[in-house]
């Protein structure tokens, strides 16, 4: 039977995998993106684990960073989602956490105010991040795109 | 003695009149911007007590809104932030929350790889929300932009 | 100068004041949704503040249930959404808490196997309660219907 | 003596190797409750560990699935039910979560109001996920049926 | 306009008022129970918030300890339910949690030995509380009584 | 020397080795109980981790179940108890912590209205799980039996 | 009717009210604790709301530090124990749970070593708090004096 | 290379070897407290990895115990102190969680009526646990003895 | 009787008055420290109910600031310390909580290679604030200082 | 194919590798700072993984502690930051914590006086521990020093 029991490895390993092959070959996700044909935020979201990976795509990815069939095998599981994959008090992440407490109510109110009682969709999102060079100190801008989503009356 | 013993009101309180007023008034946070010469996102967040308002800027205010006094002194009371001030359950904040559990890895990898170590400011920074019109549904554009901090080696 | 610095009530109290004019007055939610042509978990949901109720709705229910001007204002703010307005615990909620822990995953596996990466929108949403006649014993039958809504690649 | 000391694998495992299985021979879930004779949700929830699955059902699977003997085994153990088995932020399942927050308190009230006071019992439970085709997307509709539990009286 | 806004008190305050009541009269749960024709833990259970009582039980507890007509009213009120009420670390309560730290595995088991999968209801349920001699020192006899409820294969 | 650095197993483990082996004799907890003269809840309870078990009972238990000598010496390690050996979400247990929700304030009150300032010890404290046919529906019934202890005024 | 609604104060309010009239009167633990024939540790204790107060106590109480009538009332209600009346992060109270978490397991062990299997009660139980002089620093001693209780095995 | 990469075991592994062969040799606390000139809480607290010990000492306690060489080692690592190495559930451990909680506030009192602004040390602290003999029952008495440190006013 | 039952204000009533008069009265909490002779941070902290303050320096601050006597005796009280008194998601008092994240282990360590087992003491401790001039943009330089305690051997 | 798919060790274990070989050596962390050309607490915090180290100064803590070369490689891996590397009931970390509770607001309310709204850089940062003799008790004097940044007002 070719039934094998223990699942060799998951999609975190499977990230692990990516990321020192990726610095052993000096690729930056950039260049990997170009491959894929995606963004490079939703090329590394999707190779750290967090969106669903085609075999074309694992293979493409697996070509260029010369990762094990194992490896190829592993990013097509589904992804694994949720609070526990991100620990918001590191450093960067908890820049963002600080921008939803000071900003969160105001961009809830704003919302209301120009589209109506509903949301910014997480899930028909995209997502950029950016170096802009500025004199007084080079800047990271991140852009948040998602559908505005109306609540449904019943 | 002109000592008055109980604070009158505190910044929760002036940005619940502010809000009231708003609505009566029928104005937007951009009208509100304008009188001000700030933008939309800093107005908000101001005035829901996020930020430092000065004497001049608080009496903009309350003209504009027709404040009582009581409620544009204590706009020019310190900020009081937090994690306790915003509900990260409410769901427009959520759709934020779930963004950085989503692409938060992602992003703190993608300014370690363009920047180096380091971090986007939360203090250095601004914000904007915006929305850009679509066939298959508008959407919210949500734009961060803070200044690049490397940590320092001593 | 008209403006009332106090905001009387907020979407709590308003909620309580027709939870009591309701038992006074003997209505249901069924009778309340009929004059209002909306659902009765709609109409449950939104009276006890979790969604946005225009002012004809609001003056609706206020002539039906005989509510004080206050509170028909009242009802028009912004509803107060997120995981502090209902304690988990509460036995009937607590069963719902129990099916997502039992078949939570059962569900999320077979909507992925079914519609692909993606999710059952609550935004985009309605939802039925029923009593269903059982010899053994009625049943409550409860329906959620959310429309799907697929990650997008980028 | 014939005592194995170290269990080999339980029903976490047991779900792992339930699921690769799956994927390799390209089955569904629907497939698999068929053989049964057991609706999609049972099947699903049961073999993601959430059931008691009786020898017979075990070896029907064992069967379809080419599972091996010590994964047969170990999904006739007892099922491990509790909130640790779920992580409540996982996007889908927090949708499920979401619902609760905003009509948890409605369904309590609807209840109550239809029924009297008791709960939809989430042991004496069934519950069905479909796809409902819509030309404005197709929908996710979850149906959830317990029986009615009056409290006693004593 | 008959309608008052502010509820004059709910079950909490109804509960204090009871206590204090049935102190200065000098009444025990046991003589009230039986005016009731209920059992005594059922009946402190229900005058402290946590059982539906209906009208003609409140005015019995009404003329029995003398209460204001707005107690009587707040006890027809629906019982305000779960974790909350109760502060587990009260030390007699905090022994009933310890018997669970300590037993509840082994009581979960031997219902799975004896019933099958399934639970001891905590609906179709009642309880008594007994003071039983003892020459080496009194003893506290608590008996849970609840109806099995058998998981149901779907 | 004789030292073994390495624990073999600890009595989590032991507890594991003693469910399989009852599963594998067909024991139940009822008859391994009389074979050491305790009651079915202590001795599944002992087993299970919660008590200290003498090396008479352990052998006494090793010869029934035929465990591995390391079992049999690793049932003589102390308890293990605590809040984390039980998962009070799992559903059974739960019931017994929803009763606890429902009835901890009223069975505090009964024990200080008929004994005084005290509790119920969890310590000289005994326990019985009985079924009781029912043509309803057979009942699972619980009996708690500690003794009172007064607090001490010194 | 003689009844009042409203308790006018509870043991909280009753212990605040004790510690201004002890400040006023200059008195000490030590001195109302002779005129109660009490320890000063259970008579700081029991003012400050953690242990049962017979009426003629109460009365002393108030007599020594006049005390009006509602706070000697107040003082025989029962007491109001458990986790949420002591902040554990007050320094003094710090350091007491900071020798738990450095000798906590040490005595568990030493008690099982030397008693068996069982605790020191909290119930019949007595505390002592000393200064003893120090040529290098006075010292704080405290003596906790708990009766052993074995596990009972049935 | 003398350099070994794996740190063979830390101070919690050191403790379980040092349990294990204190139950293998029959020896008590106070007989290796003896062998090393110190309490016995001490000397329990230290080997079961709360405070430093130094080479002499560790291998004192290596000869009396017959420990491997890689556990004397591991003795002299530094100690691992914090909440996480206690659970406070621990029937013996809580009692001393409910000590505080119940005589906490007065203890704070006491400390401030009696020496003024400050804490007992939890660091020039000693502690000794002692069987008292008692015709109803033995009992334990702990004694925990810090010096008196005030705030420093600057 | 003299006796005023309800405590008119507390520490953090005080604290807030104290703030607003300082504002009116536009001192820093430099000048209020030069006239109690002491730091501005413990003069800060004092004001802010974290320390004791004595008759004298709260009448030298009452005749400073024109405080109320019911404020003057309020400062009297004794501190209120605890982690509820700061939120450590402030902003300000984030980057301290993040200072010690990343640096807290290496303190930790370089405490006990250059000292030995022991700790800074927290209340035998003074605290320094002052603003160095930078080029670059100035600096906050934050000193910290308390006496060495080293762990007892007993 | 060169590529190693399971990463030999991570930061942490790299820590703990330099511990143990400072251990052997008898370095101190300021003799590997002078080596390094940096201070000892930057040089201790990014040897415990709180820094980014470069090949360079890795490969010179290698050859001063004869490290591994499988550990100069994973002191290169990027920094592993966040609220998850520190015990903060760590006696000597616990300290900082409870002056961040002591002081944590007159900090604020210090550099808002001082400064204006803003705060003072965590990551523009740098700190120090000495060693300060004093003839009552030598003392632990840390200096943190981090660059003021205001909020932006846009």
């Amino acid at each position: 039977m070719s039934f094998t029991r223990v699942d060799p490895i998951g999609r975190a390993e499977a990230a692990e995998a990516v990321l020192q092959a990726k610095r052993i070959k000096g690729l930056t996700w950039e260049q990997i993106a170009q491959e894929l044909g995606r963004s490079k935020v939703w090329t590394a979201a999707a190779l750290l684990g967090q969106h669903t990976i085609s075999a074309e795509q694992a293979s493409t990815v697996g070509r260029l960073l010369r990762l094990e069939d194992v490896v190829v095998q592993a990013l097509q599981l589904p992804p694994v989602r949720g609070a526990g994959v991100v620990d918001t008090s590191e450093p960067v992440v908890y820049r963002l956490e600080e921008v939803v407490q000071v900003y969160g109510r105001a961009v809830a109110d704003l919302i209301r105010e120009e589209f109506g009682d509903g949301i910014m969709s997480a899930i028909d999102f995209e997502m950029d991040v950016e170096r802009v060079e500025d004199p007084k100190g080079d800047r990271v801008v991140i852009t948040l795109n998602g559908k505005y989503l109306p609540y449904r009356e019943f």
